[in-house]
């Protein structure tokens, strides 16, 4: 398997990632052909479509494990499902499969870039493949949803003080708030005391949830995180 | 990249294969796991989705072989498009996706076997992954389809012989019939004499074109199918 290209997202850690594509829509990414495959001649004809699929390979720390059965955390993360029931990272071959948004591409000194929007991936993922997305045979507005239940709608109230949410630019606002409202934390907790910290954007993001109220009281550089021992840092079951 | 599973289907060749998965959705597929797999734990869950994902290993000839452009069939074969813009198998990782109707589940002593509908791959083809198919994540209605336009219409009139029609199960004639109006020769062909045979459930279907009819004038077994010299068994390009 050969990596193509990688992307580029406002995630350096798992925690926060939106557990689909497309969950949150502001998310933007960038994609970044290989040398060997920067080609502009190999995207001719990709802008006439509005999505594409990324084949893209699970984190390190997923390879070589898989068990039959994983825990959603959708089902709260105490049900157990069949792997190939789920989009669990946890499989026989480590490839996730992501539709996006195409946003634009531009033709720079290192190839093609792909803008893209909605990507449930890690900064850096390093990606297999990309295909059109062909609606004809790709979307089943038909499907049934066996257990994954639509999650789109915004789970918890955020509370982003203005003078911390200005650490962030502008048109990343929207994005940072969509993710915190879907509830990065894993299903299981529920401590109003507890301190998470969750990287975006070259920041960290510092929070606490009681009940349905996610407050943030604290914005600093994501380099510093590691030295507070007071804020947990859960890695998110996918 | 271990398989996991092998798909069967009426395809021995490639030839006649529609170009996308749910084109014909009458055509059937059975999905047995490899040993290592067979754990009907593993599959616990699946049936409550619809549409199922499956990646897939393009075949070997296709392997080790990439062009930064490819001639997709329905451009008429002879204008180029960048491979990442098509779903061509001739691309740097030979990894096919199809999403394919998950019709039951049965569990046998070789382990669950997986009966789907409208799948685009070859007797036997390797399976890397199966994903349930996420409507929320995965169906966009927005979606445009570059030059990808729909092609779901019957092509061609097809004049299949009552008799000659018999020769397939009463269950696999719609399928058939299908197959052969999406019109399964290469775009660039358009000649009345040329004889055509399509593999099709262990028989050799055989064929000609002439405007938009083609008419069955011969069903023989498949294993006769290499010694009339006078058919043409085009492989199809992707």
């Amino acid at each position: 398997m050969k990596i193509i290209a990688h992307i580029e997202t406002d995630f350096p850690e798992k925690f926060g990632i939106p557990r689909q594509s497309g969950i949150v829509e502001e998310l933007q990414g960038k994609i970044t052909f290989e040398p060997e495959y920067r080609n502009p001649e190999a995207v001719r004809g990709l802008d006439g479509f509005s999505y594409i699929w990324l084949l893209w390979q699970f984190d390190g720390a997923e390879k070589d494990r898989w068990s039959a059965t994983v825990k959603p955390p959708r089902l709260g993360g105490n049900q157990r499902m069949g792997v190939f029931a789920t989009r669990s990272p946890f499989r026989p071959n480590p490839i996730g499969l992501s539709s996006v948004r195409l946003e634009k591409i531009t033709f720079t000194e290192r190839g093609p870039v792909l803008y893209v929007r909605g990507a449930d991936l890690r900064d850096g993922t390093p990606i297999y493949d990309i295909k059109p997305y062909l609606p004809y045979a790709d979307c089943h507005t038909d499907a049934s949803e066996g257990f994954a239940h639509e999650i789109r709608g915004n789970r918890l109230d955020v509370i982003f003080p203005r003078e911390l949410l200005e650490e962030f630019p502008k048109e990343k606002r929207d994005a940072v708030i969509k993710v915190l409202r879907q509830d990065p934390r894993p299903s299981y907790h529920d401590d109003p005391e507890r301190k998470y910290g969750m990287a975006f954007d070259g920041k960290d993001i510092h929070f606490r949830v009681e009940g349905q109220k996610l407050t943030v009281f604290e914005v600093v550089p994501y380099e510093e995180v590691r030295k507070k021992n007071d804020i947990i840092f859960d890695k998110q079951p996918m």
